[in-house]
């Protein structure tokens, strides 16, 4: 975990360009301090129960970065008046008149960072989309606190090469510094310009005009991030411990007792090229078995065999023994468990983590 | 859900046997004592965590029905060491010479299920397999209580028409009756013969033989199951909340405020005749809109729209609008949660159940 960090770190630092570390893969207090530059953040968040829970443990910067629901807004504005810098996110008119009434009623300029979309994956106004001008205007001029832009470049997890991850990141750039230079050419603000994916922060070639990069998942790294190629399977820093409970020796099958619910349903590697099943098999150091995978899962069964066409030798592992499974999604694996057991590289120490959940 | 749960043990009393309720769907106090007999049970778990939380809670007869791994007998010895009754399940020689091992230690006969595979689907010892007698022979002789023979017929979820329910079922119970007998004949003691799964329960058209029948994911029902022809859509006792958070009108799409993390990963329905993507999309009432349904999840985005090939007409749900979703398996959207918001038929009274989670 701590490599994979540095190894963002070091290369946004060339770029002359600041993270902004999204929270919302490790949801753990120890976690975040890790990753973010200080104890008061910046930082990334996914549900306000997020928020709050890095808010009370000392974070002060921090980007709902989920478009906002009205009904949502009485949170925001308790947490801003604790002194929490919080920002919210949208794409819509709607969104904007419901924020500037709130930013009315509670004589506090939310800010607000107007998504964009970079590449037609989920949410956001399109870079050339004249409601990009309205809704900023409409958010200045109704008290809110126009701060910027957020491109996030979602399509990139479906890359399978260098040039096809550098353009992603390009295209992120480009369309979030484009519509920052039209909220500008209309006279209004655009401080901000928050752009971020795994894979494009770790591809990007150039980020002249971003102001900011979010990432999440890189904290851990997944067997889907592998697939894409921004890590090697020896970077994924989160694995789930599970044991042998039987075989089926006829079908050459093993039996374990993590399932979806220690592994979670993500089955992310299936578009892939290579797909992991439910996660890759290794020895309880963390050495994978050649093609040993998870090949289904129940809901506290797992079933491991060697991947279709391998001609690996079969493995014998006893009923007991202990084997650590790598994910396909870190965000999913994590989310069904409550803690991480911590192993500090050269040592014995095994801490806990406690996790966050909920909304 | 009081519906769900009055159907199933009808059907049963009629034919004689009684149910034994899996709590791992609900995996909540309140659930269980809606579904057990009475407080003490009898009930089945997936972990050791729920049968010390439910035994906390005065269940006494509980059946721990994942294999058994060596590692976790302490547990066992010191649930059964409260007066609680737990009995265990194992399939291989390896699994029995560990619990003898931890019965002669703790000076406390064990009781044990041997696993039956009836349908290849997953764990247990072939109906026809002479390590059935040897299973039983080691545990009867070497101090554990050999109790009886446990089948589930985990290929029923694949079945597609009344006769193949019917007939899963019927291959389960004389697939278990068969084992019971082998023992008997061996001079064994057999007094358990334990079947079930959600649709084998609903569709077995005789149980003789059969002393209890286990079934979970009844309780809640889910499009799995409705898929299957096991329940209709109506009877899908789990819901969850989510709000509208933004449109892509160009493209037909509306995003809401529940992704993976809220509903899971689970796409059950995937192999099913109808995909309903990750769940039916209900107004606030729990009416299904025409076609519409959650096609594609982050994780805390989810995308709804009218599935492929609908020609049910546009629904616009303006930002805020709150929706149900109902749910692809039951079993894995509870586990995202940590509780039920309980709401009785006819009151506007909403209870919080708490659920348990972890091994």
């Amino acid at each position: 975990m701590l490599h994979n960090i540095a190894r963002l770190k070091t290369r946004l630092s060339r770029l002359g360009v600041p993270l902004r570390p999204h929270l919302k893969t490790a949801k753990s207090i120890p976690a975040a301090r890790a990753v973010m530059d200080g104890p008061g953040g910046p930082a990334a968040v996914s549900t306000l129960q997020e928020a709050e829970v890095f808010a009370a443990a000392g974070v002060t910067d921090i980007l709902y970065a989920v478009g906002i629901a009205p009904q949502k807004l009485d949170r925001v504005a308790a947490l801003r008046r604790q002194g929490v810098d919080l920002s919210v996110v949208l794409d819509s008119l709607e969104q904007a008149a419901a924020v500037t009434e709130m930013a009315r009623m509670t004589n506090d300029r939310i800010p607000v960072l107007i998504e964009i979309d970079c590449d037609g994956h989920r949410a956001g106004v399109g870079a050339s989309d004249p409601q990009l001008v309205e809704i900023g205007r409409a958010l200045h001029q109704g008290g809110a606190e126009l701060r910027g832009v957020m491109a996030h470049a979602g399509e990139s997890y479906s890359c399978r090469s260098v040039e096809a991850l550098e353009q992603a990141a390009e295209q992120e750039r480009a369309a979030a510094v484009a519509c920052a230079e039209a909220l500008r050419a209309a006279g209004l603000p655009c401080p901000v310009v928050s752009v971020g994916s795994t894979p494009t922060a770790h591809f990007a070639r150039r980020l002249d005009g971003v102001t900011e990069v979010r990432a999440g998942v890189f904290v851990m790294f997944d067997l889907v991030m592998a697939g894409i190629g921004v890590c090697a399977v020896e970077d994924i820093a989160l694995s789930v411990l599970a044991t042998v409970i039987g075989h089926r020796a006829d079908r050459g099958l093993t039996l374990i007792d993590a399932g979806w619910m220690a592994l979670s349903r993500d089955r992310g590697t299936a578009r892939q090229p290579i797909d992991q099943g439910y996660g890759i098999v290794c020895d309880i150091d963390g050495r994978p078995y050649p093609d040993l995978i998870v090949t289904e899962t129940n809901q506290e069964h797992g079933i491991v065999a060697l991947r279709p066409g391998s001609t690996a030798p079969q493995v014998t592992l006893p009923v007991g023994a202990q084997l650590r499974i790598l994910p396909n999604h870190a965000c999913a694996t994590g989310a069904q468990h409550d803690r991480y057991h911590v192993i500090a590289a050269g040592s014995d120490t095994v801490r806990q983590w406690e996790r966050l959940r909920g909304w």
